[in-house]
């Protein structure tokens, strides 16, 4: 791993995404810091609680941002009123989701400036990378650039979307986290006295980038599954940048495809008929244009009436 | 407490409204529960994750709302989202703060529609009542229909800014409550060896409904206030409703108030130029008239150029 | 796992025997309670912390008890010291191993007069099966007579040391405890999105009774290794019930052992010169043999000086 | 208080001595940290937890110990034990209470030997100094020789049971501690707004050393009830050292000291018979007398028998 990132760094296998967010942030944030993050982080909307329950209680503040993004210059003015407030929180750490929950990805440039932003306040930086590998696939930059070189202190490096049993990988650039995460996870049950299980998959994971290879095909097969949909006249919400396709689907194309046995998670928050469509390592183009000429079936034929 | 409230009930003296909070939030919310506020409210600005430090990890869901009050629309819409995502939090329980923040008062039916809300969703409900006494003493409504009817389960009733020395009391209406607020409120350091010198204080406060009285006055003075202020043609912010006025000033006006030794509050986060003004059990007619002549002096030399 | 357990229940697959034991003890005791167990059990040695950190601060009560088991008398001493101090903690549950740290294995007439003794207080109990199966091997008894039968009203099935990959089976007899556990296992990060390789394992353990076979094999390994080593001369420091034997190596012997590459752990709490020695389902008798040989050769020189 | 204690320091005025305890342990103990105790240690036998709960999961570790008092070997021994294991604990302080709960007094060489072994372990030392007015005064040492010239931390400065009417000084020796025990104190409810109502009571308290005078005249009281309890024939169960007494008394005269109207705790850890005798500040000796001679009278009819 220290040579895939280029430099000094210390790691914990993990079995789940939960586990590997919640440590980073309670290692970076005591129980009175905040952590600012998307609104749509899952951090935010799908954990229960974790990094509150990790930290002892640090609060999580939820930023709107376009494109699932945390945007910058939103962020600095949301830092500025929790400094300037006599008891929000004391802000702490900042975390970011790559690529995000809206299956866009963060540039270069915007993960330095809030490296920067974060710097400048003594904040810890910390990526969700569930989906880290197609990020890197998408933007083709070097896992070192797209982390510390960028300012980013903790980063789970997901493997379980990607190929992986149940298998995490918490890689920590600021050293000086890791005597206490070891004490952390023994302590929250998340230390494997059998680890080997977790550490071998590693090991395959990294050999001949086959976690660069799935990940490209991922999102090969999202970007194929979203130029075909839109072809054929459904609307994407997102654009397609991962492994993730967000679209609108018309009630009657939504009851078609369920009728035909496609399975898919409804995504309201994104607005009536959103549903998000994921693709993965072992996703076959055959099973796209299966459900991509099932859909464009319907799509036309409504679009006829 | 019993006969003022007209009910069966548990009080709980306690010396900060901070504790009295954050026992009554963690009385109705489990570590994994969400706690609906508003976003200017006391236990979302000020108390450091008081309410997530007692409750073991609540998530505070703070929402906008003018006039510093929950909306009843805007509650039902956020109780369902979070009821339908797959992780924020569970929907545990309402803090409202009466007087609130932005010195308004909820009316009766505005509680009632809040309360039957809460049933609906099997919600606790909190009343902050740091100012409860101010808020009664505008409403002219009894204390139970401002609680219990409403279908509040637990009050902070306050009293340090309303004359004592640093006392709250917990009245718990919802009385199952009661038994763990005990052992909360001894593991807390919050269980005086001598209560009775917060007791005492409680008996001078209700006898000859002292604490009526003295808040009917901190709200004469400052309803005087918010009106001379407006005669003399400064702004004001938000409707005068209890004992806080909200007001624009310009640099020129702060300034020359400042420098002539007066002392309040900047509020930027209700804009720039925004100040504090609040009145108490103790304020005289003429503090407030000779504030408001040095404010209208500037004011209308101002205006003259 | 009902068919197994003879009952109604909830399982939930976990992947380490720490959660299993942290989140069953949170799941019956209040931040202030106090949960009852061995001095050396592993809940109060091995864990960190990790039962406090599950149920937000509840204390152990850690006795002391002969061959590793906790003793009805002496419980039902300290549940009345704890009961009438003024602020120990609020008795709430027993957490008992089995089999025990010290290899023993608490008998049915033992467990059921704890689990008597538990009812009558009040008091939850909970069973650290990280070797239930070579107790359930060891003492020829159902699992229900073991368990629910007894009064044991949460599991914690353990694999991981019985030929599993990494994975422990929380059995819920008590069946109101299954929906906060549900949330309680999100929120600590122990919710696998890809359950299936745990319960794949369970399915394996339990067909043809795997994991009683699996036991009885470790048990018999160690009867064998105890045996030998005896009858070398070497001094057993328990009986050997299950799969685990305490012996008193001598330095000179230690070292001899430790020269021919054999690893075990030293296990200072039994006295100078303790160590614990293992078996496992994989264990073989030739392993176990040769370790004899080598242990009574040095052993008889040692005795013929 | 710099004057007081000789050197530069940090204070911080809280209303209970649990608050102060609490607050000092967390301070110096993380979640996963350990603090070596006296087994009869208010923390750990009257605060349901409170250490536990300020800390998030800090582990006591409770001693035995003559005279109340935690002894330097046994206690060098057990943070040996705990270093050893597997996972008990990670040492980070020591807390004991001066005077102790049983009355008695660490002297300044018992003192300084703690203190030179938390050094060595590199733990913190917390004194509940409750009754710290009652040791100073019986040892006729300067509060510095006392504390941090014997290596003492953090110290609660007692009031309440010496005077004041709720009130306890945070004393803090390592001043590090302070900036984040501002932050605790504000989230745990424990910061007042009209603080000078706690100011104002030390500001008394130390003037021509009235908590020096008031501790000297209850030491008085309790070495004269201690005197002619004994006198009577009434077994004293440890030495009177500061204000608190502990005799063995008979049913017979039980029953009759009661019966007459006075009040007084059992306190059974000590053995049957059992009871604790407090002096305090405003203790007159009539009523000592008046005491003694009741229980002189009953005590010595009974020997006549």
């Amino acid at each position: 791993v220290r040579e895939l990132f280029e430099c000094d760094l210390e790691i914990f296998p993990l079995a789940t995404g939960t586990a590997a967010n919640s440590l980073a942030i309670a290692a970076m944030t005591p129980p009175w810091g905040g952590v600012f993050c998307h609104e749509d982080a899952h951090i935010q909307r799908d954990e229960l609680g974790a990094p509150q329950f990790f930290s002892a209680g640090a609060k999580l503040i939820p930023l709107p941002g376009a494109m699932g993004k945390l945007d910058r210059e939103r962020l600095a003015v949301s830092i500025a009123e929790v400094e300037a407030s006599r008891g929000t929180a004391i802000p702490a750490s900042i975390s970011l989701t790559q690529a995000t929950e809206a299956g866009t990805v963060y540039r270069l440039d915007e993960l330095q400036a809030i490296g920067e932003l974060a710097r400048r306040h003594s904040l810890g930086v910390h990526v969700d990378g569930a989906r880290f590998a197609n990020a890197a696939a998408a933007l083709s930059v070097s896992p070192a650039e797209l982390t510390w070189k960028a300012g980013v202190d903790v980063l789970g490096f997901g493997a379980t979307k990607n190929g992986a049993l149940a298998a995490e990988l918490l890689v920590v650039f600021r050293k000086e986290l890791a005597q206490e995460l070891t004490l952390r996870i023994h302590r929250s049950g998340h230390r494997f006295s059998k680890m080997r299980f977790l550490s071998a998959q590693f090991e395959a994971y990294l050999e001949g980038d086959l976690w660069l290879r799935n990940a490209r095909h991922a999102n090969a097969m999202a970007s194929t599954l979203g130029a075909q949909l839109q072809a054929a006249g459904i609307e994407l919400l997102r654009p397609v940048e991962a492994n993730v396709v967000f679209a609108r689907f018309t009630p009657v194309l939504d009851e078609a495809l369920r009728a035909a046995g496609f399975l898919y998670h409804d995504w309201p928050i994104f607005g009536p008929g959103a549903v998000r469509l994921v693709t993965g390592f072992s996703t076959k183009i055959e099973d796209v244009e299966t459900f991509c000429r099932a859909a464009g079936a319907v799509s036309s034929k409504a679009g006829a009436v």
